[in-house]
């Protein structure tokens, strides 16, 4: 189909700005580019491949025009407004808000797991939640494999999930000022909520965490519970994944199993102190796993230790590698 | 008995420190107070109440005097050579190292969970690893009341774990200069790992928490599993904790049996997003519990999110909290 248009809205955040990044690492062919903001930041100068680009005031009409591919990141309540007007102008939305998830109609989608749920009859396509991308990669080959039962989740997320706020109020902190954007100071401090909380007790994270999975991984049986915590980390979300699964397995077969896996990086060697940190995937795309051992607690239980760059895996790459699944989609479109 | 002389071996390290900041706070009345290090920290000097004492260098000499209680916190080899020599000489010894704790002969205690087990004949006691005796005190009560069947651990452990030596390395990363104490940068990072590996694929510190829970809850047939992790936070060990009763409960029972334990804080107002905090308990003495909420992936599920202050209760209060009741315990054999 040649060169595609495409419109990033939330152009000048965190995750808008590694949106363009991904987008030319890829090799995505971009005829027109389209960059949308807020009042606020409209009018900001962005470069794109040696050229300056003018970012627009997001408004009604900016979906008026010849756009194939449009890449919200800018919040729930801009997502839930504006990703319906471009898609109803024929514009392929990808949303990496939690507006619309698990909204049945919408395909929540992470290439490696679930690529055929981008046929849905739906222009929306969602972008799952950062630390739910992270675990579904390893846990999808070791469902087919071995049947999960039950997933027990705790995070240690990055603050760089929260954008460019996050990480000012991390640094804020650590030179002793004051904390603007989370509920307590993260500095030297973990924090047990991220996003609001529900009647039951548990995080909206939370929550997304445990029906996103479900519904990546098309399985409404599993049995999951989770709690997500903020800890002083620039980039970077770790997790620990306590699993039980339906069927026996040996460890040779988890290892060969991630090994395998599109998208996984299996770093484990314990004799030389090795596995996944946080300071040492900042910029990459794939999803490392190690801390790989039985837990001897329960029959056929397995501890992983999970980490992946938000921004990158989290956020932008899986929604770029959605809009290049797009983009094939369209292609073979034409042909046929 | 009136006054007790007391020893503290490792009396220039954060614990041994803390160890006299307690012993005051408690009101121990103490007799003669002999300070030991090693020969790099001998002729220190150290005020306990106004008064300088000087440390000795310890040797196989030192526990020739007068000496009732010895408390230590010098490390594993110190403990394994000296605790024997003071505990020959008729001297209780209470050990804040891994050296002790799980020989059959000798107890573990945490003396709001089992302080029965001081009357072992036994004259060296071991005080439990940090992140374990913050999570006994909740479980105790919980499986007194719904028995516990299986324990999932993710922890979350302050640098003032390792001391001195581990804070100056968060210091020196927040600087962005090189790590000297953990094997990895600590600053900005998750370590999934604390102390060292054994060929099953746990840590020392993970097999410490389940081997040592069991023990202290005297039931060998609890199933444990865990995670152990280092973040970058000062003071403070959070614990992130999965449980699987054998009872059905409610939770307001679980808020009630939490709310009478001993020595445990319930902090859980999720509506106004309160919850333990590391930054919040520096220089507590009590164990703080919130985001008490059931886990609905499993019948008579709960998690639970832990917070104390691992210099306090995890070490020093613990430790001294035996000592008073050794001394209780001598001075009621004083009396028959």
């Amino acid at each position: 189909m040649g060169k595609v248009n495409i419109g990033i809205v939330g152009a000048t955040g965190m995750v808008g700005r590694a949106f363009l990044k991904v987008l030319d690492e890829q090799g995505i062919d971009i005829g027109e580019l389209y960059l949308f903001g807020s009042s606020r930041s409209a009018n900001t100068k962005v470069e794109f491949k040696g050229k300056l680009h003018t970012v627009e005031e997001l408004t009604e009409d900016s979906f008026d025009r010849e756009m194939d591919i449009a890449l919200f990141s800018a919040g729930g309540d801009v997502s839930k407004k504006f990703a319906p007007i471009a898609a109803k102008k024929g514009i392929k939305v990808v949303d990496n808000s939690s507006a619309w998830r698990m909204d049945k109609e919408v395909p929540l989608v992470v290439p490696e797991v679930n690529p055929e749920d981008i046929n849905w009859d739906s222009n929306i396509i969602a972008n799952p939640n950062c630390s739910t991308i992270q675990c579904v990669l390893p846990l999808k080959v070791l469902h087919d494999n071995f049947k999960i039962k039950r997933i027990v989740y705790s995070t240690y997320q990055a603050v760089s999930g929260s954008g460019v706020a996050g990480v000012e109020d991390l640094e804020r902190g650590l030179n002793g000022a004051e904390t603007l954007n989370y509920v307590h100071q993260i500095a030297f401090n973990c924090l047990p909520q991220i996003d609001d909380f529900l009647d039951n007790g548990y995080t909206k994270e939370e929550i997304k965490m445990i029906e996103e999975t479900k519904k990546i991984l098309n399985n409404q049986d599993l049995k999951i519970t989770a709690t997500t915590v903020r800890v002083p980390v620039i980039h970077g979300h770790s997790v620990s994944i306590n699993l039980e699964f339906e069927k026996e397995f040996d460890l040779e077969k988890v290892y060969e199993v991630l090994n395998n896996a599109n998208g996984v990086v299996v770093q484990d060697d314990i004799k030389n102190n090795i596995y996944p940190m946080p300071v040492d995937i900042e910029g990459k795309d794939e999803v490392y796993v190690g801390r790989i051992r039985r837990d001897f607690s329960i029959d056929n239980g397995l501890n992983l230790w999970v980490v992946a760059d938000n921004i990158r895996k989290g956020a932008a790459t899986n929604t770029v590698q959605i809009a290049k699944l797009l983009i094939e989609t369209m292609e073979l479109a034409q042909i046929l």
